[in-house]
């Protein structure tokens, strides 16, 4: 979040966050802000972005040397996933969360095309949690994140890509940083 | 919530709110004052009040300019809806808050005759939304709220009546600001 | 939570906790402590502890008269349930919570053999909800706890043992306190 506001500003990048972020992030002077709740959608030419339920907290890090401490941090609640519509294409950004079961009710409401699900455990959900939620969400394209970026988060995307794939018709693609993926 | 103190001042009415919004309503000197947190109920010799979960901020609003920024607000965590007992009456005010599969578990557990769910999206479900949440209460009586008061959450309740009259055995009922229904 | 930290130091108890309270028990001295977030898992030479969603407020108590208040306290955002396996015996502690329906979900994920819920109400679901926790979980065994300590939270467990029994091929098991339970 801390790097969300110079790449806002340098960028003119419109933001969208949960009501309180977007309000600090209007005040930290990023100019284009929506500030849904859970549940809220916001609409552009180009499609939308609605914020979903995510089991996590969400903590505005402090500047401290400990920034997600109680007391360093600023708490703000829950946190969220996000849905996102582009042109024809749906995607779901589970955020960072634990396995929870309205990612079937998500999946129900929004044809899900792209599921991006975290897998690296320790802050999330692991790889064997996330083949569940890919059994929930159901889309044609499945992508591993939060993983392997520090070791309490490692995990075998390979693993996760072979399990997925035998149990759903989800085919997942794994990036490397830096990488893309054209649909 | 700022009106909650006097109205409450004024009128000697019982407040219920989760613990932390209690305690600080308690701090501002209101009297009655229960502090219950999600799952429990407290009862009155004409029935009860029960909190439940909501998908939803819940911010004590600073007394800045943004009093909902997490800097200025208190986030408290997750919000509650309600489950209110008035005599044979069941009401479930589902308060602010996103569609969520639980609300099918909060109506198994008590018959609910009267469902409030708020259709205006952005800050909560929108009136798609909230038709699911409709077929999950399955309320004798809906009655649509938290919409068209400003307009980030204009919604059209009659289309949301329409709906939820078609898919559902749920009686829609739209009031106006100020008007009452007896049921 | 104000007593884990001299307890922690006494004993050299190693502690895990959501990370914004993680965080805070290493700022107040304590030295082995593990951070984990919804769906993280701990592992140990003797099992493993995993934080799986629980439906109540996190509020680190404040030192004012009126610990829990929003503006005293300290809230973090939702607490924690945990689920905790010891050699080849799966505990669910489901921690302060309101009934919800991923209780099936954890229990679907990670068979359950000892189940500790509570009972009391007012701060958590009450021993009619925690029936149907108890239907949800399936633990061969079955333990209430978190009510009887305070007149809030009167609760009669032998109604809860018998309703559970009669519904579920758990059996409860009512401990008095400082009393243990060998499976």
């Amino acid at each position: 979040m801390a790097d969300a506001v110079p790449v806002a500003k340098r960028t003119g990048a419109h933001c969208i966050a949960i009501v309180e972020l977007a309000k600090w992030l209007e005040g930290q002077g990023v100019e284009e802000v929506s500030d849904p709740n859970f549940g809220g959608t916001v609409e552009f030419d180009w499609g939308y972005v609605s914020l979903v339920p995510a089991w996590h907290t969400n903590t505005l890090p402090g500047s401290e040397e400990s920034p997600f401490s109680a007391e360093h941090g600023i708490a703000i609640g829950p946190a969220a996933g996000l849905l996102i519509k582009i042109g024809e294409t749906t995607v779901y950004h589970a955020g960072d969360t634990a396995l929870f079961g309205d990612m079937e009710l998500i999946a129900r409401r929004s044809d899900v095309d792209v599921a991006l699900l975290p897998i690296g455990g320790h802050y999330t959900m692991d790889r064997r949690d996330a083949v569940v939620a890919a059994e929930f969400v159901g889309a044609a394209t499945v992508i591993p994140m939060h993983y392997d970026t520090f070791p309490a988060i490692e995990a075998d995307p390979g693993a996760f890509k072979e399990e997925v794939e035998s149990k759903t018709s989800s085919k997942v693609v794994v990036l490397s940083p830096g990488e893309s993926h054209s649909l």
